[in-house]
């Protein structure tokens, strides 16, 4: 924090009066709609995500006949989730930042399954976004974990799979600087205007999965980095804690 | 109904107990999204359609400098809204049934509006399927109708337009032939093993904007279609009764 | 017809002066081109289609081993067709409008077929416009029946299927309500200012095949709606008549 | 020929017994459709192209403002057109052959037009083969031009431009090499047996405007590739009399 | 040469000073990347164009189970090869020239491949324009001959393949008119000002594969073509001995 | 370095003997190819990407009027660029990692241009991959940076710009986890075995621009994290020393 600041004053800067290290109110509604295999409405604040497991019984050419399994995500935004409203992507145009981030979702989520014990299956995690409002991608990690983990839980009822091919907690959070205060999930206004932004996708052991941090409008030094390394493993504690208590 | 069958059975052929010419339960919740001008989360029973209306100021080409609007519409499932995951539209493939009901709610919606009294605006209408049980087309005219007006009531308060452009209500049903039953508003089942699946747009004078029959299985009769119009006709009264209380 | 004109008024209405339940000069000319198993030039006064049947031993993969066949269509119209030149459909480019129409195309042709008796084979239909001047969708379904039985008729000289397949003509009109009167089979000038457009797919036994009815500038009452469907039955009736002079 | 060959076995070696340098049968039916400026239906043999030229008042981006105008030609073969059912150019896949046909139409035509008389105006060709027997590019060119001076005609009529254009004709067909003997105008099967393909475009003056010519199974030297000039003369000099009868 | 100008003068046309029937300087840079079975970067004077051969152990579906391989080839322009950016072939966009060029590169090489002796693999010739100056199309001809003799000297090395399947060289040259002046090897300034532009195709028996000619600007007369004929087979004969010296 | 190993035993480690904090060889090509206003030929030993930057007087439509220019890249692998030939993204295939890495390209350098300061003007940096080894995002931002100097200088030198809108040096480098090893500057085979693997985007003055970190095989530590931004400090600084040598 800047020195020329009190806790007081810098608390009074987020729009909706967080302290700079607190999160949004983080709800969870569990079997949002009935299709999936897992389905969750993952919502960060005023951003609601939905995020299904959906399970096929076959895997993507690169994996026949390796007798493992496969995760991938797809992440959209349906048009009116933005304040302006957003064109579909469709007749083959690209939206890069949506490509992007889908790599990443499937990533983190490979990160924490042993495709081995899946077995030939593929899990498809399609994270939709019905609003937005700041940490899609994060939101859509923390909630993918979850339907991910109740498919995987039907998969095991039905007597698909024997052995739980979960092998812990991902989740994710932003973290960003913003009028030189480094502050813990940033909602639409606090990100358009934060002059370095980063999410870390981590586990419940405290380690890193990824880390995604850049200098929108300006280089950030170490100190800044190490700050908001620790506003990120705050968070995302929480978000491990609430994702739990979801999965029992 | 076919003369073997006594009133009783007739009634205990749909799936889920209901009468032949009965509604499934019809909600409508309102302000369902925050971004958009007019945003309803439309259910007929399970399928559960977000309704939004976005408005923009501008018009397509070949209306500029016409001093009038446009209203258009999008739809689209979420690949996770099906029981068997559905591919997005992406990579410029397309889905003839998608285009084909966009078009229709399009159609159906501009029925009902004075395009001259809009100005030169556009008001988009996206109709995205979260959860799919039979007539998605049908909840989404109706509920298209009723994000329509809540856009327009904001475009009067703030003072943009000054006279109202809606001409009246707008709703949509679906009838088939079912084991030789008419029936209204059916679920997929139903759907599914239709012979003849009709679907009927009307306005508040019990009058037609659009007729769309077809003989899935066989050909249809004179007297078929007259019954199913009758229940078309108490179906789209109801649905214009719950409307116009969602949009006082 | 509206009270205050008289019939002499009416006829007078049409601007080629046809009475309104007269069809146009119906024109069909067989083997136009010589390389597709059938091949019919059907006119509507001045709309030519070429009408062909292809057939190719495969099925699309969701009829495989399945040992039925498949009837599907495809419609364009070529740029020169119309008063203004149409860009193509290419680089990805969707035209709504034409796959509504090969959807209806298709599903009327296979609504007269018996698809286990065609064998694993399919027939494409297709229907493309050289001139358009109106019913261009009802030229292609009642040319596209003949060019399917000329086909058919071919596989069954050849042995390659025993019993036929074809279950009942199939014929398509159009009709709509211009300056109030109704009217049968509509040209270019006629649909463009058309207050409601309807098209009527019928069999040989007056059954409905499929209806599609659009109130363009108003909705439409139920006593028009019948008015028109009595023209449809006629129109129906004389072009069944045609196909069959067609088809000995 | 070669020399163990007679006169008489030669001429006999041809499918439809044409003498090695002679045409097929060259038919040209004036006005075969009635929307674009110039329509010509283009016949060599079973060849049957639909040869229109359709004026718009616009040029491309490259030519605003340059006053001047711009021929550009489409070519595209209808699914039913040849013996095997062709798919359609649909969804952005791409035909290189017809890319490289259209470009060679234009570039054909473009030679004989001063573009600057033309104005600020585009003459698209569209070539659609309605039925394919080889020689469907030289068919094109040369029907192409018939259709393009019908168009010029007609603005010239309409007082839109004050001088003629159209600097002279232009006209194309095919040689060949089959079991060694130079042949003239191929048909399909002659084409598709030979052993060396060229395709000539020339003027009124017996002047070049495009050569391409193919080794397709072998090499082919300096002696056959001059009797296969002469014999391109030959055929083009009728084609452009032919022409000339159409365009008096 | 026009009658006018001394030989001195003639030779003063081309604006490096080159004598009208002399090549550029050619470079043979030879493993100029790692990964290719052959790759080689063709220099014709500031035209370089990176040409790579790659085995693959398939062939496309039409030559499948004919015991015999293919021979393809793909060219591409980079952005930065042209004096002004061009953009990249994205999105579906087609560059019809690069097919046009991309087909006879296949085309030409194919002509000196017995496919049989090759056995069912397929050899890509990726034709990379790194700069443009003039005549990619004959530099990438000539560079990937000496790439594929480069891949199927290692196949005969590995003993994947016993026979050469080479049956000679290719070598592509591009000739034209400027200034009245026939001249070869035409760089960028050349050809954008050229009457006539060819490009020739041909193996070291002084054969023809292919022959491409387009009057640009004007048509052009049977003197002219034996002219460009002769500069042609002067300059294939200099790049077969280039060609020739790589590959021993 | 893990304790049981020796330092001499730590650096067999990497296949091509490198230390665990050695770059590889580092090499620039100045002017590689001549059109682009910029063009390095970049090495990052046997990586070679051809870096080039192109000046247009346009910005997107999103900065018109703004008096403000804009940094652009696109990011592509020839074909033959890699171990086994990678497919062409034509036809609107969609290569997500290659619009990840151009969309990082491009922050980067935009990270260190006062956009205001270039004017209206556009510069696209074309990283094209000529041959892959591993980090070839990294060697095309360390590329693009000093491609986009020359570019710039030219613009001054021409009197196009007055004011040197290039704030700071900027570079990239990876840094992963093998075998338990933090090690600097991965190739090829390094790559495709790291347990980790970072790429980090830097300044002159050790500030971060970007930080992308992924555990490919497991998560990784804060400890491990200290360790990697170590090397990757030491690396950049190296980098950004070979950048100034070449841009006096």
């Amino acid at each position: 924090m800047s020195e020329n600041k009190t806790l007081v004053e810098a608390e009074m800067l987020r729009p909706d009066r967080r302290k700079s290290d607190e999160l949004r109110e983080i709800t969870v509604i569990e079997g949002f709609t009935k299709h999936a295999d897992g389905s969750i409405l993952m919502c960060f604040g005023d951003t609601k995500v939905l995020c299904t497991a959906s399970v096929e019984d076959r895997v993507p050419p690169f994996l026949r006949g390796k007798e493992e399994g496969w995760i991938t995500a797809e992440y959209a935004m349906l048009p009116s989730s933005t304040e302006t409203r957003k064109p579909r992507d469709r007749n083959g145009r690209v939206d890069g930042r949506s490509v992007e981030i889908q790599r990443l979702i499937g990533r983190s989520l490979r990160s924490v399954v042993d495709l081995k014990k899946l077995g030939e299956r593929t899990i498809t995690l399609d994270c939709d976004v019905l609003q937005a409002d700041g940490g899609t991608r994060t939101a859509s990690i923390t909630g993918a974990y979850i339907a991910l983990v109740h498919a995987v839980k039907k998969l095991m009822e039905e007597g698909k799979i024997e052995e739980n091919p979960i092998t812990g907690n991902v989740a994710a959070v932003s973290v960003g600087v913003r009028d030189g205060e480094p502050i813990l999930d940033l909602n639409y206004i606090e990100d358009s205007g934060a002059e370095v932004d980063m999410n870390f996708v981590m586990n419940e052991k405290e380690e890193f999965i990824e880390i995604q941090g850049t200098g929108e409008e300006r280089p950030f030094t170490k100190a800044e980095f190490s700050r908001l390394m620790e506003l990120a493993e705050k968070g995302i504690k929480q978000l491990i804690r609430i994702q739990n208590e979801h999965m029992k």
